[in-house]
């Protein structure tokens, strides 16, 4: 089943940023895309994981445990009893949380069967140990129950997951890039949710003719004939591939300027912010946009376009007042900088 | 047990004709059928599978598995071990999604049974195993609960079923064509969902009195003696299935000229559509009506009549709007083309 | 436990004959019968059911196949087994359905544990199997929840239930007479369900003091001495069973004359009526209605009775007018004939 | 545990009467009783049940089977093995049926347990079984679920309880008589299942001080002393059981004259009442009273109170008019009689 | 773990004596406490049964049954293999009701695993087990469901539980003081319930500044030192407890003078009070406090202080009057005593 | 993985402080935590249990016991069995619960496979059992069920969790710190819940730029190099934990003076607080701060602080007042001091 590459999707060029600056540091904390249907946000990041290049997992491992990071509870047994790891590599997955998913599926449980006939106690891994070094999108976030989606974001900010039952106590990394989309006009999120997210993007189909025409040109092709279409776009998706891998390599090398820590503290301040996760996160989201830009240190437009990608959902709203009205507030805030 | 012919349905055009689009390309994405009360849905989708040739299938596959398609994990194992696939040939059938259904029955689940029994887990196929080149009807789709539509529609927007359950799993192909019903007086569809049927239509009853009569006619003679009736119209049967085969073969040759696209991008910027699916719904069916009627291009009739079909659903409405009621405003807009 | 005859009950003529009607033709499609408490509309269902002649039914089956007609998987096997299907007789029945029934129970399940015990899946008959060629007494049709009530239709429509659980297809038939009552006064029925009741009669209590004292005074011998009541009525119970036996036989060769369709077009289309069932439900009752008066073809008479019966809750009604309201309507529709 | 004996109970002789008639003919069907609380309702049908004679039942059947009547499929089975049905002696018991009960435990389901350690089906009785020929006491019957309640007046209704799962068919006598309390200020009945009730009497607490004074002293008595206080009312206490047995034999023979049934419909229809059971009634609580007052044909005294007793639920009510408001016009209507 | 002293508690004296009068005679009928958070409830009724005598129970039996009184079926087992009952002292517990619990755990339930594994069925005690001769302490009594405060006031009246589950029968005493305790601000308690517990209180906190202190440095003296703070004020319960003792075993000597009911009566009926329930109790606290207060026959202020406890929750209400605010009026009718 | 120092969280004193004062006497009750998102108040709760030393538990109990305080069911047999209890060392724990526990998790329940497999019953412990001796951690409070926060708080306030369940009867210390957040923007916790929380703090993002510049570098800084950043911090950890262990020592030691106890009830009176907790509250906590601050006995300072850590919560509100607003009224109360 050929996948529509990333790098021929027409417009949308936020909600790719977003994306691909989550692949670069997952710390970021996922994103969360707002709009309207028929926007190919899943295809957009299905795309995404096809294109990027093989990870390196603990070989057998079913939570692609990174075998230089931290591992899961079976790894830790298997490198105690054999004295080391074997790698293999995988590609990265877009795991899809259901709605309607229970806690025990989310978070794992106990494979009953298996202890009624083998006389021990098993964990069965959830969703969360899918997501592992994954995507895990889902799909009208706002319509997840409210303990799922917190849940959900505990793991997200705690990178593992940690399952107690009945005697049997199972560790394992649970660090995904969460994508999370919403229609604004069904229902609305917490705001403590909202918070949690890293960063989000608001997309709307494109209006302009001819990238309109552009659309359905190239899906004609595509439908037409896969391949030729695939090999068309080649070059530019190793580009792009390339790009993320050195700035994946180089992200922890960005160094961060007191003057830099200034500004984003001023912004934040400006627009009266809640909390304190804004700054991390628009500091950890410029780094990866240096890394990206090939910039050896910060500029004042990499500032600039993470605090764009990180405050939209932080403004405080009027009661009525969507999700990302505030944006011209917030587009004159970001001006002076 | 005589199924009355889809050729002797009196009236109801458009939906036939929807119907037998679908056919010719599945990837148009389904029939929204919205109307009234005693209007035949049920009875002409099963009438015309009645109609259709045989197809042909991996012989024992419980999902139709085309042979020389995307196979099921269970084909793939038959192929790997035997070298080959054996077939037969099957009627298509038409799947009724029951209201109420659970997740577990719709995408399909382990079977316990046999897991306690035997030792091994073995998946349980769901409903969209079933449906797999079938037709798949939802009557009263608006009746469903939301998780189940989106599973759905999810999987008719992939055409495969991936499912993972205790470390068991399994992928078939989940091809159908969706046929859904919907009375526009008992609440409404989320516009989410409403996008993502392929086609709409709104069928009445007839109000012409001769026609009336006629359908009482040819009820009364099939009840009377159903093979005299079956025998009558066995001609018109038979050139509907050869001109629907035909058009199977053709549709991929169909070509799409530049002019074309920009004619669809202009009716759908100008009704200020939401999203890109209505453009590329418009593309595949208009091929399909070409296909139909013998042309070698398309026609401006065929783009015609594809939005026509294509765009009902998507127009914009105002609160307390009915699907549909924008009619006027779409004829206006493809009145110049 | 002796029964009330069905020829002592006082007045209540209509709900009387539209029950007899469906005995003579079940494809009309069952009664809705609208009324008050203590109106005694289960007892005349079960003193019908206790009048008419035994049936012949195929040995052993517990779905009363008519061994000349569609049969049940079961009564399949067993005719390719022993070459024959031997017969016996039986009393037709009143199956009741619980208000809360499940859908497992209504259509059927697998027996687990039948499944268990012996290794192979089984198929649990429902309430449908049961009520094959039998009365399906519904009490408070309005108080079902809606897709018990939609699959209880969908079957009454198709005349057979197919079930398919866990790989064992079992298909049997489920013709019976469906006899739903409600309560007007008790909310509503969808017209989506409405309109699938083949004929609808309302009933009140005798106002007439002769009649009600009538009542009091059969129910008194009753009480007395059953066994001599039933021998006084013994006559009038006879000639009424002949009349339906004879009817049966007749009914397919009552002929439909032209000028009669037109009739039933020009009845329907004067008062506007959604669908095509109310037009195909007068011709079977008209039919039925000659075969029971002895007429070789249809009357006006049986014409007018039809519709009468046929189309009370077909009507369109006002918001807040009850079922039936329209009946003055119909009257001087029908008048005319 | 010394049960206070039901003639020391003060006052409230409505319901007193009103019980003891439905002993003397069970076909009346049951009372309702609605009052205030703590008004001993409980303690009066307790008090009746102690003070009836023991009965007749089938050695060892736990549906109390009547030797002589109706028999269980267990008892039945027993007559044809051993020929006969040896009898023991059984007091009369009152079963409360709880709120929250299932369908289940009401009706009677298979017994599971059983059924997986013996391999065979067996019949597990519910409440209506218990409650055969004991009082069937239902507190505050208005906070039960519609479905059970409608099960219960419809096995008050036939006497008889058949039930049938999974391929095990049994069937009981289920002849009880139905005893519901409800608290007017607490909700309503529906006018559907009032109906089915045969009589309804209304309790208020003693406001007379003598009276109040005397429920004093009685209760002090017994408290101080139970066994002296059972002796002092012994001699009450045979006389009615006396009076009791002497009416249920004689019961039968009370013949109806001509000129009662008159009486009787015209109550009725000067009342207005919906449906024939109210006339049913009155007629059997006539005969009732005739017997326990030892006439030999009806009075127009047992006339007048069996209607009073019979009609007080059976009257039109206005919007927002409780239960028995219409006394005033049923007292009127009754002056003339 | 030490338990602070109940004659230590400061203040509260109408909830003190409330729970002592039950002590000496459960068939008051329990304490419904009335009050603000924090004001030591739960505290004081614990305290109360530390500071009782053991009482003698029958050897083994988890019924806490009273080798003199009425026995569980159990014990009655014992009796009649053994020809006699050992018996072995216990202290009184208080057993709390959990919010939330289900009627088999209330009531008793099938020990299933029992039945499964030695293939004979056997009685699981509920609650009402647990609480035979205990208090059972209910918080927030008015948060409870209906259907079980319903079933925990039968049981309380009868003194007995009877289960009946699947064949197996079985009795027991359960008699116990029920304490209620519920937040006048949060929700109500239907009078039908109000009505069955025997005495209610009101608490509130202490605003004297003098008692306030007290609380404090006899806390801060059991938290300095348990076991000396003990020592302190075992006189004080020593006597308490000889003085209860005294007058459980005075109690059923205590005459009741014509008088005196005609005093109650009088009282009840200037109230208006509804049923009868209200003059019972009045009449058994009087005996309690007689007894307690060591006077040979009841007293004016005997009955004053009754009725101050029985009736404070019968009066009637206006709607929005909360329970207790018809206190004055109350004390006017009492004054006259 | 590292975790970020307690010392080093910048701000938020209150809640350190409250935190700290509950390690030192857990008898205060806990902390409510009112605040905004994004505040980081479970990373202050996990830093501070990372910060304190580790404790001396009887080694191999799943409850971890003291070996020289209250002991749990199966640490009383192996003392029983052994004569002693080994001990071990282990380190507090953050323990969350989750929303949507049930009573059986939060409790312990039996474990019916050890039942079933083993033929005994065992103890499954619950959340109560894991959290003895550690902090006990619940999200927005607010939202979880009220009988959940019931059964909380009882344990939390008898330090023991009793279970009895089919016989088995375990009880195990259950003594530990809770801690609640709730966003008091999002509903509200019933007064009786909220006083039951010893200490409340109310917590906001700091809006000093210069803090939270800090704030930004310290997490650059952390991020960077965790283990350096740990390393720069050490000396404060080891200071403050040293503080604590001394406090814990102290404290028992500290004197109450009668003066202060008059201060106390004159506040609580001033304020018109329901109910006595407050008052123990306060003398507590002004003990554990006195013990920190290295008095020997109890500061005006310390009972002011005191006050206004316990007292936020329990002022009384008008409606729509929010929890806390009192707080100007209460520093009036308290600066008398």
């Amino acid at each position: 089943m050929s996948i529509f590459p990333f790098t021929a999707i027409v417009g949308q060029e936020q909600m790719k940023l977003a994306l691909v600056l989550n692949v670069i540091n997952p710390t970021i904390g996922g994103v969360l895309i707002m709009g309207e249907k028929g926007t190919a946000k899943s295809t957009a990041v299905r795309a995404l994981a096809e294109l990027l290049p093989q990870m390196s997992i603990a070989k057998g491992c079913s939570f692609n445990c990174d075998p230089n990071g931290f591992l899961c509870t079976s790894c830790r047994d298997t490198l105690s009893d054999d004295g080391q790891l074997h790698e293999e590599k995988r590609r990265m997955r877009v795991v899809e949380l259901p709605l309607g998913i229970t806690e025990d599926r989310l978070v794992g449980s106990l494979d009953i069967e298996h202890a009624i006939k083998h006389g021990e106690k098993k964990f069965e891994p959830g969703i969360l140990a899918e997501a592992n070094r994954n995507f895990l999108y889902v799909d009208e976030v706002n319509l997840l129950e409210d303990h799922i989606v917190d849940l959900l974001l505990d793991a997200a900010a705690m990178g593992v997951n940690t399952v107690e039952r009945e005697g049997v106590s199972f560790v394992h990394p649970a660090r995904f890039i969460l994508v999370g989309t919403m229609n604004p006009e069904e229902g609305d999120l917490r705001p403590q949710f909202l918070d949690r997210f890293g960063l989000c993007v608001r997309i709307t189909s494109l209006q302009d003719k001819a990238a309109r025409k552009e659309i359905l040109k190239r899906r004609a092709a595509f439908d037409a004939n896969p391949d030729a279409f695939l090999d068309q776009w080649e070059d530019e998706q190793k580009a792009l591939a390339q790009d993320i891998t050195n700035a994946q390599q180089k992200v922890r090398d960005i160094q961060f300027q007191d003057e830099s820590l200034d500004k984003i503290v001023e912004i934040t301040a400006a627009l009266g912010l809640d909390g304190h996760r804004g700054d991390i996160v628009i500091m950890r989201t410029a780094q990866a946009l240096a890394a990206l830009r090939d910039n050896t240190s910060i500029t004042a437009e990499d500032l600039r376009d993470a605090a764009q990608l990180a405050l939209g959902h932080r403004m405080k709203r009027l009661p009525f007042e969507e999700i990302g009205q505030g944006t011209e507030k917030l587009r004159t805030a970001l001006a002076g900088l």
